[in-house]
């Protein structure tokens, strides 16, 4: 069967997350459903990444399989205009034909996640559902510091959810870098996995960072510590964005911002 | 009465528009319930700008008399406490002290405004509401070259809404700027005032003109028609944005982005 990659946006805000679940519509249950009401096909798609309820995506990529050849950018246009008539906040940006060997989840060999702070006194209304909102005034500088005592290969125990489903609590993260721009401070997380809750985790833990109530040396510590207990708070969903994939034989590197 | 100045973001999706009316809920009247729940005050506030149901804010001015002082950002987080408790999509960014010459209409020396477009075959997910959805591609170039022949002194019949109010058509547009990075392309104009419906006019034609159907001259030639049928189509509301309102004695001039 003829297989498809494709990069997916949305704005999570609706839904229970990426993954089909019984409690509610999924990110995963409305792209299958815009493509039986295209093709008549009960197709299950994989993705590369299951994002909890709230969090976006600019960049998940899936794969499925159909029945017949589609040129690719009829097979975006199709499958954009049943997500439109259903009024899902889900659109294919992108759709490349691949071989059967491509697999959105195990192929993958970078993932590129952005963790956004709103820091201001006033709350958001622009932005209400697209960042994470903090009052109090952060260092970022404080924040990259404590951020770089995380990158490497360890044992992510600490800043793991007590349900991540992985055997292994070990990864290797290429990149964790905290930048500001006015109001805007952005966590950019690069790896080629991550656990469940890992950047909200990150997110949390930095931000008390920010708020000086931990030092480098603390996070450095909780990290050795391999506890759960010794997380910060969990950083709210809102505020991360799966950004890009990338997989064996892309163009090129990019960055994922 | 002290006055204050006030400075408020909104996502105008939800409203009909800035102005009060009968025929629903508008952003002044969301900001007059949270002061009256807050202080017991009646108050009538006064904008910048008159924004239409959908268009959004980043920088509208307000200025608002009240019977007692209060200490500028006590009066931003209290009124922002009462906003958010209504759930509404506005927050005041910003309280200063003004002496009672300053009007937020009448004192401004120059409004700047950002119209969004999204140019790309995927319909919008993350900014729906947010930008102009444009699948077929524009030339920003031809687009900024048009945009060329509106800057100056002239009469804006041809782009004003037959519903403006305005008794004058003339005005002085002092910037009309489109720019792309990626998909995303941005008109930026600037004015002492603006006549109804002037910028989403502009923006409309300067779409046909990126998509080839109107030339620089054609826009020329529309603008020195004087006649509101030589307009091309007009914007969707949910691409404009009020950014900044300039007065007298403003520490140092910013260009609005």
């Amino acid at each position: 069967m003829p297989r498809f990659r494709m990069v997916v946006e949305y704005d999570g805000t609706a839904y229970v997350g990426w993954q089909r679940q019984d409690n509610g519509h999924s990110v995963q249950s409305a792209i299958e459903k815009a493509i039986l009401k295209l093709t008549g096909e009960t197709v299950s798609i994989r993705g590369a990444g299951r994002t909890d309820s709230g969090v976006h995506a600019r960049g998940q990529v899936v794969h499925a399989d159909l029945s017949r050849e589609w040129l690719p950018h009829k097979l975006r246009n199709a499958v954009n205009a049943h997500l439109m008539m259903a009024n899902e906040a889900v659109s294919i940006v992108e759709v490349m034909a691949v071989d059967d060997t491509f697999d959105a989840r195990f192929s993958a060999l970078k993932r590129h996640y952005l963790y956004r702070i709103l820091n201001r006194p006033a709350p958001l209304a622009l932005e209400k559902n697209r960042a994470w909102w903090v009052a109090k005034e952060l260092d970022h500088e404080a924040m990259h510091a404590a951020a770089q005592m995380l990158v490497g290969h360890h044992d992510f125990t600490t800043f793991r959810s007590t349900h991540c489903q992985a055997k292994n609590p070990v990864r290797t993260l290429d990149r964790l870098d905290v930048t500001r721009v006015g109001d805007l401070i952005e966590i950019r997380a690069s790896a080629q996995s991550f656990l469940h809750n890992q950047i909200r985790s990150f997110a949390g833990t930095l931000k008390i960072a920010g708020e000086g109530k931990v030092t480098p040396d603390d996070v450095r510590k909780a990290l050795e510590a391999r506890d759960r207990r010794e997380c910060g708070p969990v950083a709210p969903p809102e505020g991360l964005y799966f950004m890009k994939v990338e997989y064996p034989g892309d163009p090129c590197y990019q960055d994922g911002t």
